[in-house]
C-alpha cells in the first residue's frame, strides 16, 4: 500500500516533533508529549511505537506521580543508533562513538604524522581505529562524519589542506565508507565541527570559534547555525594576512595568521620567548578584521589555544580592544571542550541529524 | 466590510505576483499575466485595476497581434510612486529620484565637507536638496533611503562614522523625515546600497563590492542578497588591518585598510609616487582575508576606485593571486556604476520595496 506524499511528509515531520520533545530536558510521558505538541494521544502513541521499534526511544518503568494511571517517562535510547565521529589531524587520527543521548561512549586518538603521507595510508589507519571503537561501543551506527584539517567543498571533497601537501581533491567520505562496510561518511571541516560542538554545548549563537592546531581554522556561527559563505568554505582565518612581508605559509602565501599563531610556531622548537605574545597579537589582528567583516560579537578560542595559558587570551583581548570600533565590544573566551571538540562534534553531528529527521533513518532501516 | 486575514494575505501576495510579471522584461497583457501566474483572468483584471488605481501600472494602447481581441500591454507606470535616494558623504550631499521603471529622473550632488560638522547642518542641507529634486521630478514619492558612510545598526541609527567624528548615534532617518514632511526615510550603509545596486545592474550574486571613498567600506552579496552578519553591521573592510604598525586610523586603530587605500591616502597631497601600488597591495591583502573568511568568488571595486585606473586593479589582482589558495581563484572587476552607485541604490531600494510588496503602499495610500 502506498501512502500519499502529503501524509508521508506529515508523519515524518511529526516523528521529528515527538522525538524532539523526548530529547528535551524534561522527562515526558506519551500524554505529556501529546499535551506539548498538540497531537492526539493516539497519534503520539503510534509515533512513539515507531520510534521505539527503530531503537531511538525507550520507555522507562512507570513512575507513580499524582492520581490516576501512572505515567511512563520516555527517553532517548542510549542503546540506539549512534554517531561515529572520525578525524584526520595533521599529526593524529581519532575516532569516537557518541550515543543518542550525547554521551561519548568510546574514544581513541592515535598519533600519526601525515605531512609526508599520501591519503591512503592515513585513511587505512583511521578505518582500522574506527572499526575498533565501533566494536568496543557495541551500538548500531547511524552514520559517520569525518573532520578534516582543510577546505571541504560543497560536494564533500577535501580540496586542499595546506599542512597536508599530498592531500589534494580527496573524496575522503567515500574512501572511508568503502573501508567501513558501507557506513555513510560525510566529510566536514574540523573547525566547522568544533564550532557546532561549541554551540551544542551551550555556547554563543553568534561567534567566531577559532580552532588552534598546527593549522588554524575557524567556524563562524550566526543565529546558532554555521555560516557557510557562498559554497561552504567560509572561515579560513588561518590564511588571513597578519604580516604582509612575514614568513612563507604552506598555502603559498606569506605572513598568514597560521605562520605566527599555529601551534608549531607557538610552541615548536623555533618558537622565541615572545611567541605567545606575538601569536596573541596576530590572532587579535586577524580577529579584528573578521569581526568587522562578519559582524559577530563573540570570539571563542578553541583547539590547542586554551592549553597555552592566560597570556594568549590577554593579548588577544588587548588587540581586539585597541582595534575594534564596535559600540558593544567583543566577548573573548576560551573553549572548555578541549582538543577533541571537532571529533566529538563530528559524532554529534550524526546524532543531531537523526534527531532532526528520524524518518530518514527509519526509512533506511527498511 | 472587513476582509478575513487569509484572503487579505493572499490578495497582497497576488498583487506582488502580478506586479512582478508586469515588471519583467517581456510586455504582457492581462491575459498574458493570467497565463504566467495561473491566476484566473477575472482575478488578474481585478488586481491590475487596483495596481492602475495606485499609479503603479499603466495599460498601453492595444497592439493588434494575432487574430481575436487585441491585447493591451501592461507596463510599470513611470509617473507612479518613485523612490527618493539621499546620501551623506564625508564631503558632499546627494539626492536623486528613481521612477518605478528604474530610470533616474533627477539627480543632484553638492560638495559640502562634514568632517567638522555636527549632523544638523548637513541634514539641513540634504533636506533642502531633497526638496529641490522632488519638486523637479514632479512624481509622488513612495519613500526614501539615505546612504551613510558609517555603521548603521539594526534600528537604523548611524552609530559611528569614523570620518565624521561628531556623528555618533544619530537617528538620521527620523531627522530627515521630519524635515521632509513625513516621508518615511530608512537609513543604510552606503557600501551596502552600492553592492545592491551592483546586483540590480546584473552583477555577480556572490561578491564583495568595495566602495572606495575617503572611507572604505564593502557590501557583501551572498546568493544575490546582502549578507548582514549578526546585526546588519557586516562588511567593514576599511578597518581590516593591513599594516599592524601603520598609520593611526580615525577609528582609533592603526594600519587599517582605509589609512592606505582611502581616496585621500591614494590621491591626496600626502600621497607618494607609489601610492596607487601600495593601495592596490593593501586592498589585495585585506580582500584575501575577506575571501578566506566569507568564501566569495568575486570582488567588485567600486566608488572612486575605477577612476584611479588600471594599475590599482592590476595590483589587487596580483596580490589576490599570490595569497588566495582557492581552487577556482577570485574574479576581480571594476564597477561601471560610477561614484553615485550608493545614491542610486538608495532610491532603487525604495522602488524594489514597492515592487516586492505593492500591497503595503496601497494600504498606506488608502
Amino acid at each position: 500500500m502506498s501512502v500519499p506524499a502529503g501524509q508521508h511528509t506529515v508523519r515524518r515531520h511529526n516523528l521529528a516533533l515527538v522525538l524532539g520533545e523526548v530529547a528535551g530536558p524534561e522527562p515526558l510521558s506519551r500524554a505529556g508529549v501529546a499535551a506539548r505538541t498538540g497531537l492526539t494521544r493516539g497519534t503520539v502513541s503510534s509515533l512513539v511505537e515507531e520510534l521505539i521499534a527503530a531503537g531511538l526511544v525507550t520507555e522507562l518503568a512507570a513512575a507513580r506521580g499524582g492520581p490516576g494511571r501512572p505515567a511512563s517517562p520516555l527517553r532517548l535510547d542510549p542503546r540506539g543508533p549512534a554517531g561515529l565521529g572520525l578525524e584526520v589531524r595533521v599529526d593524529a587520527v581519532g575516532a569516537c562513538v557518541v550515543d543518542l543521548t550525547g554521551a561519548v561512549r568510546v574514544q581513541r586518538t592515535v598519533p600519526s604524522d601525515h605531512r609526508d603521507d599520501v591519503p591512503d595510508a592515513a585513511l587505512g589507519r583511521l578505518a582500522a581505529l574506527a572499526a575498533e571503537v565501533v566494536a568496543e561501543a557495541g551500538l548500531p551506527i547511524a552514520g559517520a562524519t569525518v573532520a578534516l584539517p582543510g577546505v571541504v567543498g560543497p560536494d564533500g571533497v577535501l580540496e586542499r589542506a595546506p599542512n597536508l601537501p599530498r592531500w589534494v581533491d580527496v573524496a575522503v567520505g567515500p574512501a572511508l565508507g568503502a573501508r567501513l562496510r558501507g557506513v555513510p561518511v560525510r566529510a566536514a571541516n574540523e573547525a566547522d565541527l568544533a564550532a557546532l560542538a561549541e554551540r551544542w554545548a551551550g555556547g554563543p549563537a553568534d561567534a567566531i570559534v577559532v580552532s588552534g592546531g598546527i593549522g588554524v581554522g575557524a567556524g563562524v556561527l550566526l543565529g546558532g547555525a554555521l555560516f557557510a559563505g557562498a559554497s561552504g568554505r567560509a572561515g579560513e582565518i588561518g590564511h588571513v594576512v597578519v604580516d604582509p612581508d612575514g614568513r612563507p605559509c604552506h598555502c603559498g602565501g606569506r605572513g598568514c595568521l597560521e605562520t605566527v599563531a599555529g601551534l608549531e610556531a607557538l610552541t615548536g622548537p623555533e618558537a622565541g620567548p615572545e611567541a605567545v605574545r606575538e601569536a596573541g597579537r596576530a590572532l587579535g589582528i586577524a580577529l579584528a578584521g573578521a569581526v568587522h567583516l562578519l559582524d559577530v560579537p563573540a570570539v571563542v578560542l578553541g583547539g590547542g589555544y586554551p592549553g597555552v595559558g592566560p597570556p594568549l587570551l590577554d593579548a588577544v583581548r588587548a588587540e581586539l580592544q585597541a582595534r575594534v570600533f564596535s559600540r558593544t565590544g567583543v566577548e573573548v573566551s576560551c573553549s572548555t571542550l578541549g582538543t577533541d571538540a571537532a571529533l566529538h562534534g563530528a559524532a554529534t553531528a550524526v546524532v543531531q541529524g537523526v534527531l532532526a529527521d528520524p524518518g530518514a533513518l527509519i526509512g533506511a532501516q527498511g
